[in-house]
């Protein structure tokens, strides 16, 4: 499909809707190195006409602007497409506005469009405003969503859980799941609070909503829609002492014991054709992803029972969040989707 | 009992071998507040001649003597109670040494007498040549340790899994179960190595022997122990960015659903007599139990499966290793467990 | 002296004013080890009916009681001693009311009686509601301290830069000095703030107050006395990616070039009374120091110009606040002054 | 000047001797993003054979190639650059085989070539074998750099340093100067040691050479270039539980007392034509240069002596190193300064 708004000689003009958090500042990073946009408006209530470089101060010699109040109708006529990076329960109200009567592509970074309402509403206890049928933009299993006007882009640890155990779902072959996963701080905001608070983290690993955390809800779905019969899919969260990066070890429990090559035949091919995901042969580390739109994936199978341990290494802030988006953008703009993200990870 | 080489008007005479090392310094660091021992020899085949507070120079103003090279014969006779704080596969070779025509006590800090010795042949590809029948010297669960010569002292992730799962096994209750286990790094010593080296662990959290860590043997001869027909018993380790604790999160699943009072009121009951066990109303955090002797636990029933997830918190250089040994002690040298290690974490 | 209030089979009768943060925390670690006194009551206007391990939890087990609302003049006459624990400002509030009509005595751990009023005024920008006299209770510079009803505990940065440089003070060799100091992130309180958030601390080392720190007055004050025609004192901090400690630098340029081994003499001789400073012979480490009440001290001469670098650590929440607190209690009352306080760091 | 080798439809050729180290690595990272480079051949004794990826994981994905046995003089053919990361001592053998009969340019990460021959002599406590006069690649300070043959490219201190003191030094202020400076452990090598062993540096701040430090030299030299009569240059380092970056607090004493404003100034209009100097309004964080070419710097007289405290901020690997090596690169082949190397930090 081609894009309506998008020629060779002509920038994609971009919009970011709530641009002073850390998905904001990193869509920015990010874009910064993007051969094909221009940052037409970034909005912030409450710091419009603060200079962009003022807040994410990593950014001074970027941008020149400031933060402008979010006007969405104006915004939404000025750019061909607007990331939204409000918190959920916002973006529900800011998107409509911003799709009405404009050809302006949305890629929402919250949590309102990655549900059916129904189960938004039980799992966020919310009242939808705006339910629609919007496709889940992890693109590496719905390619569909590049011809989309509006795409959800997925949560953080769903990208890590869903990454790691699709190429088994696919094929049918999960009993249960257990993923238990660990965070990178900065997924919790900008914002100070007591888990971010520095002598509560360091030397410290905080296990949290051990039961009952909210992205459990999306890799049910995504499992799901992939494997009908699967089992339970069970999901808990810690916050380790590091500011970027998602590890998670995903707990496979196969229908019948399985066989370690077999099982990487499987992963490789799957994601032979997704050039952000690196099945590799060593154990995934973050500093091997950071800054970086990769996903790296490693399987083991227990010879002592029916399960694959199967450890995934994302970015949290981009793969898990901003980065994805753009990938998002570049795939709706019909660019390669590694366009301005294909950078290796500032290691060590 | 009353123990033949200890009255209330005399010192506890120790012996410590292989003094070097995290475990052999944090025996002395703990052992500087007990008021009934006296440390008589420290040896180090190395550091021999050289002073203490020259390797562990936390420990200046604390110790004047130097390490001295192990002769076992003399030093069994010189002291009431030897720690071994030497590798696996060592120990089998001094303990004999030591135990022979003396009346010392030995606490073996190794590996080598956790298991029986065809278990620990497999899962140690090593020839045992000492085999003997050791108590296992988890004190909660093993009381008759007491009453030993040769105690073997539980290894790090078992004492944190063993204790997170032991009261739903002892009810007959756990399907099967896995231990996702984060650790701090001085679990691997005090030589530096690619693990340790802080570019490679800061920002980062390595999962590492996904499915083969030779722990899992004392986790599963525990549990099978206190039931006889428990399904898999799963254990994956992570080193975390931190110095000391073991953060555990045991996924239980239960054959039937159970009820979140039914299964608090199981925990608190079970460690209702063992003062250094914990069962808190909060997840624990590894600051909590920093430095001490303390297994902090948290219990949290899954409402959507049988899961239920429980979360322990131990100092691994304490109740992990070094506090264990001396709660040994104490109790096989008829003192109160807590003498000189009722101290509570350094926190924040 | 003997003290009118304590008698050796008399526990002493400890108030804590303000005990939720981190020094009032601290204080409570501490004394749960020593073996003279008994807590009688701590206060909390916030958290007042709140018991103290729901706040602190790693002192779960040691403390039943609550907070309680500080009703000043009663506390007085129930305790022997009152550590206040307050903010700047609240302490020459709350003292006046402690010492009126009663026999009790009082530790000051904030700012307020630090500094001549004068000074306090205009350091911290505030009116001196309580103009006194009071001794600077930094022991090993003041042991008169012992003799006081109302003792002005120093500050962090100030106790591990005037333990750093007082020899040289003492014996009039400074020409000026320089304090680069690093603290970790605990000097910054309980409450979470942009300083103390993860992402910000973490993988840096935050500069502030460059050349307007308000500890460099007590700097002054006590390196004054020492030697008055001392040249400029001057002082930046740091914060450091660590829960504890003070690592200060001090680039002391002296009037001539000096000899290493007399400057070690005279450091050596100079703390040879202090059993909490201990004059090393490699640079210290915070870990060796890491929940005690020593300051490790490390001097070496540059060779090529008048300099002398001198290393000191503390931790800053034990030697440079609570511990330090209860070391001048114990010489109010006619304690050793390693009472409660004899005990290694928790290292590694 | 016209590079005899480049021209606009070429790729620079590259060579790279030493390539599986940090420095060599952040090369590897770096000219991913470069448009104008080829990566001819990377070398490793150690390694040959080897691919890059299984060294350097995180750049799986961007290079094919292994490492390659260093065949100095068919490199040198084969290259239009190389650049030398081998260890100091190492270079001055490697340089003069690969600048014989060839017109390739290269530019020595190593000290090697920093200091006259007599200076290095006795500052390395080495005999240099390969005596040149050649130019310190400082570009800030030395545009004559850029048609040079062989650069030697600075010390991941002195470029923090001497870009923190240069405008002062310029115009002759200067009395005398210590330079305070804290670095994150990658600058100790990719190697394993005591230093970068994580119970050792974590919660930590490790002060070393506090007066002997080999890169004093390079600071004396630059600022006495710049300033024939400054007076005493001291340097202590520290290395800070961080991966990357250093910040320099320098305690700048002038001649005369100075205005804020006057010395703000200065130092603005110094580093105007500097695209990698940013003079900034607030306190330089690790994260605000971490990843990139930046030196980030800010200002601040002290109102209660002749001190002008500057605190500097680079990225070790980058600025400090390999991006700083590419910085070179650019200017030796006609490019500008700042291609490939204009990117934002990535923070947070």
């Amino acid at each position: 499909m081609e894009s309506p708004t998008h020629s060779a000689d002509k920038k994609i003009k971009v919009g970011i809707i709530g641009g002073t958090g850390y998905t904001g500042g990193e869509l920015l990073r990010l874009l910064t190195n993007h051969p094909n946009v221009t940052i037409e408006a970034v909005t912030s209530r409450k710091s419009a006409g603060v200079r962009i470089d003022t807040i994410h101060k990593h950014l001074k010699g970027f941008y020149n602007q400031a933060f402008e109040t979010p006007d969405l109708g104006a915004i939404a006529k000025r750019c061909d497409i607007v990331f939204t990076a409000v918190p959920h329960g916002a973006a529900m109200n800011d998107v409509p506005q911003l799709l009405k009567d404009t050809l302006v592509k949305v890629v929402d970074l919250s949590a309102d469009y990655r549900l059916p309402a129904s189960v938004f509403e039980k799992t966020y206890a919310l009242k939808h405003t705006d339910p629609r049928d919007v496709v889940y933009g992890l693109v590496e299993l719905h390619p569909e969503a590049a011809s989309e006007t509006l795409v959800a882009n997925p949560g953080c640890y769903p990208t890590g859980s869903n990454l790691a155990a699709a190429p088994l779902a696919a094929k049918g072959l999960i009993d249960h799941a257990i993923f238990d996963s660990k965070s990178g701080v900065s997924g919790a905001g900008i914002k100070p609070s007591d888990v971010s608070h520095y002598p509560n983290l360091a030397q410290n690993i905080e296990a949290y909503k051990l039961t009952t955390h909210r992205h459990a809800a999306e890799i049910r779905q995504e499992l799901g829609r992939l494997q009908g019969d699967i089992g339970s899919i069970s999901f808990t969260p810690h916050v380790i002492p590091a500011i970027r990066g998602i590890l998670t070890t995903a707990h496979i429990f196969t229908k019948e014991k399985m066989d370690t090559d077999a099982v990487q035949a499987i992963y490789t091919e799957f994601y032979a054709p997704h050039p952000f995901v690196r099945v590799i042969d060593s154990i995934p580390m973050l500093g091997g992803v950071r800054g970086t739109n990769f996903c790296d994936i490693f399987v083991e199978v227990d010879e002592s029972s029916n399960r694959i341990v199967v450890v995934s290494a994302i970015d949290n802030l981009v793969k898990g969040a901003s980065g994805q988006a753009i990938q998002n953008m570049n795939l709706m703009f019909n660019l390669p989707q590694t366009t301005g993200l294909w950078t290796p990870a500032v290691n060590p």
